[in-house]
């Protein structure tokens, strides 16, 4: 049998949450049932489907604070746990209004007169979601809508850490039977999540460099399509031509909200030495209003820390930055403040690229700023990562153009920071060690869940096939 | 130090031509070189590669006798080594033509007001292309040319039982400076495709699944793409709607040709149980005036069996059919004639899924049929593979479209064979263990050399950034 997971509450260190995974057997019978019931969800079509959708989002509205409470119980802040409800209830919306165009079929004659086309889509029937703590519900759910609505069942395995957010979400499934054959949430670690990915037909991953590679090879040696999103450790430009309030303004709450944990916060900031004192003055004043949520979720922008491990690496880093030299202009401490872990926004200079800080991913409130000479050093610094999620310029417009093209990242914002967090049509690859296949964003996102097949019909009416016409 | 490999002539059974694989750091070292050229080869822009790679193939064809006799010498067949030299030859003007089209990149408004979109694409510096040796030219080439008109730098390692055919390319190579340095051909077996693999940042496989498999975990391991073609097992199905000249015609050719040496040769026949005796005397009938193409490679239509491991493989899937009932009505001999390992083509009755040669891919003119009663029947036969590659339908076009539907394959013909085989336009997957990775068909095959890249541009000019509008 398996053992049950205590799960811990961010803000009190208490374990106060239990969760009991499934024995391997029980969810590979889970999923093969979950995998028939794919055929009826298929054949009800996508005005089904949506239908379907629309109500289980309807259920969530009116269980709405059961949900929030949950979420906050999970990750210890409201405000983003509100955005974040918000975000998963307009994606529903978004997806739903996309899918008739993307999904639809389409027959055509080719360039060879005696060939007909039809394309068409078939839906990976079982998919697997594998979603981490930080934004428990976004990040469980924004592949699974898509997914869905492609006509696949999904099994989602939520974090350890964060998973009570889950039976609100089940609260609202059982009252629409057809979602709730397709939709199952599964509660585990890590070994769960290994034994969900020898069940399905197509993976979606999103957490960790180390566990997303045992992730892709299980399911390359299972010949199934993995879909990572992993690190990163998004640089920021700011050159003397860019609006330094709006950078100091952009990047602070790119790197701070959700207290850092969000792998698309800004990491590392570069900054045109020209304005760098005065770039770092003014973050150093905007960091050191922001306040730490506590005592209650009411108070202050800042969380705690979501995950204990994770406040052991941010500690770590911030040790290894200040032993190296770095000087700590604001916060830079990591508090225990009632059972909870917790850091205020932090301010470094003097730092440099053979300090954790700058190349490994902090997860945490931290802003390590350090000055470039010439655009061609900004570029270098900001690809000299192993990652390549996103990045930020900012700059006149032409000129963060021009450096944009030069970064190794999947999407650039310029004069913002993390517009992919509320504009999800542009196309975009993680690039190096953040991730692997297709677009999270844009319409390739949808079609992730569906085979391409084509149907060549032989149109002329001859009894000799091509073959006779064609050959020597 | 590496060692020499000898490789074999299919017509005489000598080993008469040598390749010798390049030692591990090397091969290295060369990627290495091939990756820096890219950058070049990237800014040169699609025109000049276009310039370039229509330069090569005036220059291939200059060289066009030295080519066939190559290929000759590696597949001991003729008219199929023309034919691969015309299809290469159109394939580079076919994706000449398309590539302005496909890699043009957009700018555009999108849903949010303050945000621009300015979608690109960047192409993988390198990518590994391992190919088979049943098409050498053509399966070596097919995703080398999109590779390099998405701007990629490409490393070609060909099959070592069919390595001839690239002397000539390469001293067509020659002619063309700026793309003999980011096209690299590397002799070599299993050890240096496996080295390859470290190198590169994208790799194409085409080949077994049990390499496959490798292949697939390599890149998982490095987080880069694998797209693998891997086997096939391709049914048809035959109703008694069926046009029966033309049915037994295309099947008989679909199996047939190149001696049965094709992923999407057709390898299993399911005949509706009214018509399956006059089917089966109609394609012994065509397949009794097909003759060896012995002792000349001018004469008759079958070719000799390429690689000495697979005429044992084609002889134990025969002696497995026998021994367990099959009736064998035409060929049925694995002969050695001159040295090199023949086979004609063979039409078997009796058979079942219980024998390998309705469930192993056999790669050999062999074609068996079985009787169905009802179309579920025959639907339920035909998905009963580890394969989905491809299939073929026979009947009434309505009929047909209604059994393509359930099959699980990524290419249906209807009423003719390996239609995917002249029509390059519809998107494919390969489903179940014939593949991995995105289409090599259609438009998606240049894309899958490129990364998306998002640029997402704040155009209003407040100093605020996005998150001060749209938080609590």
């Amino acid at each position: 049998m398996t053992k049950p997971i205590e799960v811990r509450n961010p803000r009190t260190g208490k374990f106060d949450y239990v969760i009991l995974p499934p024995p391997p057997k029980l969810l590979a019978q889970q999923c093969n049932r979950t995998r028939r019931a794919q055929v009826r969800w298929q054949q009800l079509g996508l005005e089904g489907r949506i239908e379907a959708l629309q109500q289980w989002k309807q259920a969530i509205l009116s269980g709405r604070d059961r949900l929030t409470e949950a979420l906050v119980n999970d990750t210890g802040r409201l405000s983003v746990s509100v955005l974040e409800i918000d975000s998963f209830l307009a994606s529903i919306d978004r997806w739903c209004g996309l899918a008739p165009d993307l999904l639809q079929e389409f027959a055509r004659n080719t360039a060879i007169p005696f060939i007909a086309l039809q394309q068409t889509s078939v839906p990976y029937p079982l998919v697997g979601i594998i979603s981490p703590w930080n934004f428990p519900l976004l990040l469980s759910t924004i592949d699974t809508i898509p997914a869905l609505l492609a006509g696949c069942a999904v099994v989602v395995k939520p974090s350890e850490i964060a998973p009570r957010f889950v039976a609100p979400l089940i609260t609202a499934l059982n009252a629409i039977p057809k979602l709730r054959d397709v939709l199952n949430f599964v509660e585990g670690a890590g070994e769960t999540g290994a034994a969900l990915i020898e069940c399905v037909d197509l993976v979606c991953f999103t957490g960790s460099v180390a566990t997303g590679r045992k992730v892709a090879e299980a399911a390359a040696k299972r010949f199934i399509p993995a879909f990572l999103e992993l690190g990163g450790k998004d640089p920021a430009i700011v050159l003397e031509s860019a609006d330094l309030e709006l950078a100091t303004s952009a990047i602070l709450w790119g790197s701070v909200v959700n207290t850092g944990q969000s792998c698309l916060s800004i990491e590392r900031i570069y900054v045109a030495e020209s304005i760098f004192e005065k770039f770092v003055h003014q973050l150093i004043a905007k960091a050191s209003r922001l306040q730490l949520a506590y005592p209650t979720v009411e108070t202050g922008e800042i969380g705690p820390i979501i995950a204990e491990k994770q406040a052991a690496i941010i500690s770590d880093h911030l040790l290894d930055a200040v032993e190296k030299g770095a000087v700590i202009h604001s916060g830079g401490e990591i508090e225990n403040l009632g059972g909870g872990w917790w850091c205020s926004p932090t301010v470094l200079t003097q730092v440099n690229h053979s300090m954790k800080v700058m190349t490994e991913e902090t997860f945490g409130p931290i802003m390590p700023v350090m000055p470039f000479a010439t655009v061609e050093e900004a570029v270098y610094l900001a690809n000299d990562s192993i990652y390549g999620l996103s990045a930020a310029v900012f700059a006149s417009e032409a000129e963060a153009l021009a450096i944009a093209h030069q970064l190794d990242a999947g999407a650039i914002s310029i004069n913002d920071a993390a517009l992919t967090a509320i504009m999800h049509e542009g196309e975009k690859n993680a690039f190096k060690f953040s991730g692997m296949g297709g677009s999270r964003m844009g319409a390739a996102a949808i079609k992730r869940f569906m085979r391409k097949k084509a149907i060549l019909i032989k149109t002329n009416s001859t009894s000799d096939p091509w073959w006779f016409d064609n050959r020597e």
